[in-house]
């Protein structure tokens, strides 16, 4: 496998077909990674994403003082990690122990490895949204894929076993995995 | 099969897996629909959605005029239908032509018969996010689900067939339906 970058103007189909995800950031050497399936999408030109960041939440603190954060498509395999990184950092101070991290060259932005896909945010500074909602806009300045399941700007996930599909989390420890392609690409309105 | 009142508390149970959806609106006697991808979530209590809905979209006047959408979480025989409803009302005005509508008591919003699941939405005034960012938040004020595959506050994918799953599209006509499931039920941040 190799991980290859993905155009920008594709990366929303990183995201499209609703993933549960894990979100990462750093500020003053602090690394963090948080779950969160409250990951959306705003526009495709800009590509633009909202992300829904609790006050309570460690990572939260990150994100505003570094004005970058990475969201994480984990495989199915990654499922208990999705959940332990769940915990609170300030309950669980060393819930990372078992991550291991790495960084794209020129973005000091924490990747969590074995993802299935990576997308590094610049946030928008629209604090009264923040404030108000929990709610952060950010446009997408680099998104990378592992090439198994995502390559030439799609996902390929009918090729390849459960254990790399990705997961869309419900509530109660319980995930769905990414299912059966249905493929209707010669519909007039399949467009995008 | 019936279709049963959701506890609002329990409605983003409905769209936390991240499913394709269709809005409906209706406003002046005027009702429709459209296929819909970033449809997000933004708080639980009180029951809170995005919902991102372009300048050009027919259904955004009915939703600024009326104050109220509808999002519907469709089967993955409905896979064709949402491709349909991604036509623009304005260049195709007899779209709704093959669409069977109806009402749930005491709200005026149209629902598209068939589906999995309904929340009824109202809108919130935020116009500034709207303008610049095509942005809608809106409170949950009523929802619903086809109990053969969301009952007791949880959707049972696992014991329904293909055509019941719901669907997670991408781009170009191309939809995956949503997979097995994944229960780590007795991991100790399972909550929720």
């Amino acid at each position: 496998m190799a991980i290859k970058p993905v155009e920008l103007s594709k990366s929303f189909r990183l995201l499209n077909h609703g993933p549960t995800t894990m979100i990462s950031a750093k500020h003053n050497g602090v690394e963090n990674v948080m779950s969160a399936s409250w990951v959306g999408l705003v526009d495709i030109v800009p590509a633009r994403v909202s992300l829904v960041l609790g006050k309570e939440a460690f990572t939260r603190e990150l994100v505003e003082k570094s004005g970058y954060f990475a969201i994480q498509v984990p495989f199915a395999t990654q499922a208990e990690q999705v959940l332990d990184m769940g915990e609170s950092r300030k309950t669980t101070p060393n819930k990372l122990e078992s991550v291991e991290l790495f960084y794209q060259e020129s973005f000091d932005v924490p990747l969590v490895a074995g993802s299935a896909a990576w997308l590094i945010c610049k946030v928008l500074p629209e604090t009264e949204m923040q404030q108000k909602y929990d709610l952060f806009l950010a446009d997408v300045v680099g998104a990378w894929a592992d090439d198994r399941v995502f390559r030439n700007g799609h996902w390929h996930f009918d090729d390849v076993s459960e254990e790399l599909k990705t997961l869309h989390y419900i509530a109660g420890g319980q995930f769905y995995a990414t299912g059966k392609g249905i493929n209707l690409k010669d519909h007039p309105n399949a467009i995008g």
